[in-house]
C-alpha cells in the first residue's frame, strides 16, 4: 500500500477494510471509516482533544454492566436509538408506531390473567389501562401477548432498584375479543442516569435530562410485527423536551381521571382513577 | 420540539445539541450527529447489529487501563489516529514528518549521556543510532531533547513486560553540534496486541496485524515545533502493510550492516553492528 499522507489516508484505511471475510461486516467498517474520518476533517481535534475522546469512551465502558449500559444511553441522547428504531420499524400507514426499548426491559416477566394487577402492594395514583388489539383490517387479535414495564411512582424501574421480586412488570394475553384491562399506577417523568459519563457531557450543556411519563409496551402476536412502544401521558412535563427523542404523536393518550366508583376491571375503586384508552393496531409480518 | 420522525430526527438531535455550552463542543457534538446519523442511515442496522456494536463499545472500554488503551488501537487501525496526527502537524516543506505516538510512550525516561547504552545489559544486534537535529535552515539546534522509546529483540515494550526498571527508553540533549550517537539493539517488527476487542474484530479479516520494525522518537527545542516520529527499518518485514498506517517514505532509513571494529560512539565493537544514520529537520514553531 503507499504511505499515509492527510489526503490519502481515508481511501488507505477504507481499502484496508476491504479484507473483511463478511461482505456486511465489510460494508459496515468501510462505511464507519468514511464517516468517521469526515467527523474528524470536519472538526479539526487537536491530539488533547483526541484524547480526552478515547478516555471517556474508555470510562464510558467501564460503567456498563448487565444492568447498567452507557453507551445505549449515549446512542439515546444523540438521537441514534431512535434513528435505529425508525429504520427497523416502518410500518406501513394506520399501524401504531415503535419507538425505542429503552435500557429497562427484563425479559420473562412473570404473566399475570387479564384485570391483574401490575402494581400489587405499590403506591401511587390508581391507572387503568384498557383498549383492543387489531390488525390493520380492524378485527381484533387473539392471543396476542402484552409485556409490560413502567417505573413506579418515584421515577425508578426495577433494575435501578436492584430488587430481586418482579417489580412493575408483567405479561398479558388477550382472548378472542383482543382487548385488555389492567390495573396499575401512574409512573411520572424522569431523569436518565445523570451520574455517569453521558450525565458529565450533558451538564456541560442545558438540554434538559428529562423524559416525559410514559408506559412501555411490547406487543407480539403470530403473523404480525412486533411493536415496541410506549405510551405517554398528554400534557405531561417535558413531552415536548423528551431528552431520548423517543415521543410521537400517536403514542400520546390522555390519563384521563374518574372519580371513585366501578373501574374497568369491575372493581369498585374508593378513590379516583385514571383511565387510560389506547387501541393498538399492529402490521402483518412480511412473509 | 417537534416529535421524531425517521426524515426529522437527525435534525432534532443536531438541534438539540446546539445547547452546549461551549461553542467548540456544539461544533464537536453537532459533527458527530450528523456524521453517526449518516453512517446509520448508510448501512441500516439492525436492532442485533445495533446491540453488538454497543455491547462491543462496552467490552473494549472495560479493556482499557494505565497501561493499555485498546480504543487507541481501535482509532489507530482506523486510521484515525494517523489523520489526528496529520492534520495537527502540517509542518512546512523539508521537516521531519511526523507520525503516530503510539500507546508504549512513558513520561519521565531517564536523562543518558550522548553515546550512551540505550539497551544495557540486553541481548540483540547491536545498533547505533546517529545523526544531527537541525532547523529548515540548515543549522544544528543545541540542546535539542531526544526522547526515544522502542521495543526489545522479541518486540515487547516495557509496559507490556510490566518492568519495574526504564527499560529501552531514555532521554538524551544534543551538544553545540546539534549531534547525537547512541548505543541500542535493533528491533523487529510485531503484532498488535490481539487479546482484545480489536483482535476479535481483525481475525473476521485477512488484515495483517503486525507493524513494521522502528524506533520511536519524540524531539523538543525550544523555538521549534515537537516532533513526535519513528524511524523504519529499510525493506523490513510488513514496511508495506502497517496495520495503523504509521509509515512514511521519509522515515524509512537504512539500518546499515558493519563489520567488528570502531563503533560510532568510539568504542570497538567485537561483533559487527547495524548503523541508522538519519538527521532530523526540525520546524520553527507558530509564533
Amino acid at each position: 500500500m503507499p504511505y499515509a499522507t492527510e489526503n490519502n489516508l481515508t481511501d488507505l484505511a477504507r481499502k484496508q477494510w476491504e479484507a473483511c471475510q463478511s461482505p456486511r461486516l465489510r460494508k459496515i467498517m468501510q462505511s464507519l471509516v468514511q464517516h468517521i474520518h469526515g467527523f474528524v476533517r470536519d472538526v479539526d481535534p487537536t491530539q488533547d482533544e483526541w484524547l480526552m475522546a478515547v478516555d471517556w469512551l474508555a470510562k464510558t465502558g467501564k460503567l456498563c454492566s448487565g444492568k447498567r449500559q452507557e453507551f445505549i444511553l449515549f446512542s439515546d441522547v444523540l438521537g441514534v436509538s431512535m434513528l435505529v428504531d425508525a429504520i427497523n420499524h416502518r410500518f406501513p400507514e394506520g399501524s401504531t408506531p415503535s419507538t425505542i426499548i429503552g435500557p429497562f426491559h427484563i425479559d420473562d416477566s412473570p404473566e399475570l390473567p387479564m384485570g391483574a394487577n401490575l402494581a400489587e402492594g405499590l403506591s401511587g395514583e390508581i391507572c387503568f389501562l384498557v383498549g383492543t388489539v387489531r390488525g390493520l383490517d380492524g378485527k381484533p387479535i387473539e392471543g396476542a401477548k402484552l409485556d409490560i414495564w413502567q417505573a413506579d411512582a418515584e421515577g425508578m424501574y426495577e433494575s435501578q432498584l436492584g430488587a430481586e421480586e418482579p417489580r412493575l412488570r408483567a405479561v398479558f394475553h388477550t382472548g378472542p375479543d383482543g382487548k385488555y384491562a389492567i390495573r396499575t399506577i401512574a409512573p411520572p417523568g424522569y431523569s436518565i442516569p445523570m451520574d455517569g459519563t453521558v450525565g458529565d457531557l450533558l451538564r456541560k450543556t442545558t438540554i434538559s435530562h428529562y423524559r416525559p411519563a410514559h408506559i412501555h409496551f411490547l406487543i407480539a402476536a403470530p403473523g404480525y410485527e412486533t411493536l415496541i412502544t410506549h405510551l405517554f401521558k398528554k400534557d405531561t412535563k417535558y413531552i415536548d423536551s423528551d431528552v431520548v427523542f423517543g415521543v410521537k404523536d400517536k403514542l400520546i393518550v390522555e390519563f384521563k381521571q374518574h372519580p371513585a366508583g366501578k373501574t374497568p376491571t369491575g372493581e369498585i375503586s374508593e378513590k379516583p382513577f385514571l383511565v387510560v384508552n389506547y387501541d393498538f393496531t399492529l402490521a402483518k409480518s412480511k412473509p
